[in-house]
């Protein structure tokens, strides 16, 4: 199976790396990371950059279609190459993932109509916009489509996945190759459950998201 | 403050995002990714490269120094470069920070001698050769050194060090704003409760390791 994971400018790393050092670990998919054009794309951050070894026309079809989020998405949203790709690449696909505000390229390439998904506790309300209703969970399926919450929630999502995929029993021996046994130093809990100067200060931050990459440069 | 990822050939990418996630949210530190070389580095899978925008003979000192894991961790241990940059930027750094089989590079650069630590699970005895007492943890601090246990354990530790520079509530932000309350869907524990049919396969695939990363090509 090929897993296609969409590199937009500006992504946030961990939505990819989670979902990937899980998928890539089953021995069935071979990995490719695709983009506009080959060659490095920098994340959010301007400090990061993961290698397209695969330009959007050269992939005609697709095994699962995987679109991580960012504050590169809202950018993403204005474009039809993008777009275009993501509906193109779904048409074709076993499974379809979004993570985190990525699931709004989903919404916009017509995707999520009368869907159940997740997604970033942020992005929510506009999520909803394209038709889906949005549950409060870190990862749901609706058919085909896998959907997680935000960022880090891309590791349960993929590990539900290669559940669905390779059996639970496999994906419980990737859970312990990745070593996922949680314990966040301050507690767990749900994004709804967070402390309430937390959700304004994230919520400041990833409003300022578009304009914060347009202002950071990379280093080479 | 500069936080220093050092990237070596065959390294798993979890390792290093989890952390660099985290910490790349704390305002106050500049992330860089250094190599032997500038450009491209290829993760264990050959399927994802992160880009170094420093050589090592570049960078002379950092405040903090963060060394991930993989299977390139064995041949990294016979690279007097490798070795050799991590003793000297450790000799600078205000906190150096180890993960997974990372640790063992440590080890090699003398910076164990009867410590605290944490590693992959697999790879508890090799870290002790060095010196080291190694705790069944997720995440240790013995004075400057932080360490964590395998891949996802970057996240975690990283965490737990956003704490301390930062402050309790701050890494609270940011572990909302990667919406980090895990929910593993196959359950939580311990490696040491892991199924036995699961650690035996991946004792297996981590021992082949070092082959297999010689064995596969990046493609480009």
């Amino acid at each position: 199976m090929r897993l296609t994971i969409i590199l937009v400018d500006g992504f946030t790393a961990l939505d990819i790396v989670g979902g990937y050092e899980v998928l890539a670990n089953v021995p069935a998919i071979q990995v490719e990371f695709a983009a506009k054009q080959r060659g490095p794309v920098w994340a959010d951050t301007r400090r990061l950059a993961l290698s397209a070894f695969k330009s959007f026309e050269e992939i005609e079809t697709t095994d699962i279609l995987y679109v991580p989020g960012g504050p590169g998405v809202g950018p993403a949203l204005e474009d039809d190459e993008v777009i275009e790709t993501i509906r193109r690449l779904a048409m074709t696909s076993t499974w379809t993932v979004g993570i985190c505000n990525g699931v709004e390229l989903l919404g916009k390439a017509g995707l999520l109509g009368g869907k159940e998904v997740t997604t970033n506790w942020a992005v929510r309300e506009k999520v909803a916009t394209y038709g889906a209703t949005v549950k409060h969970v870190r990862y749901v399926r609706d058919g085909k489509l896998v959907t997680g919450a935000g960022v880090s929630a891309s590791i349960d999502a993929s590990l539900y996945l290669a559940g669905l995929i390779a059996g639970k029993e496999f994906a419980k021996t990737v859970q312990l190759g990745i070593e996922y046994y949680p314990d966040p130093p301050f507690g767990n809990g749900t994004p709804d459950d967070a402390p309430d100067f937390a959700k304004k200060m994230v919520r400041q931050f990833e409003a300022e998201g578009t304009e914060r990459i347009r202002s950071l440069t990379a280093p080479v």
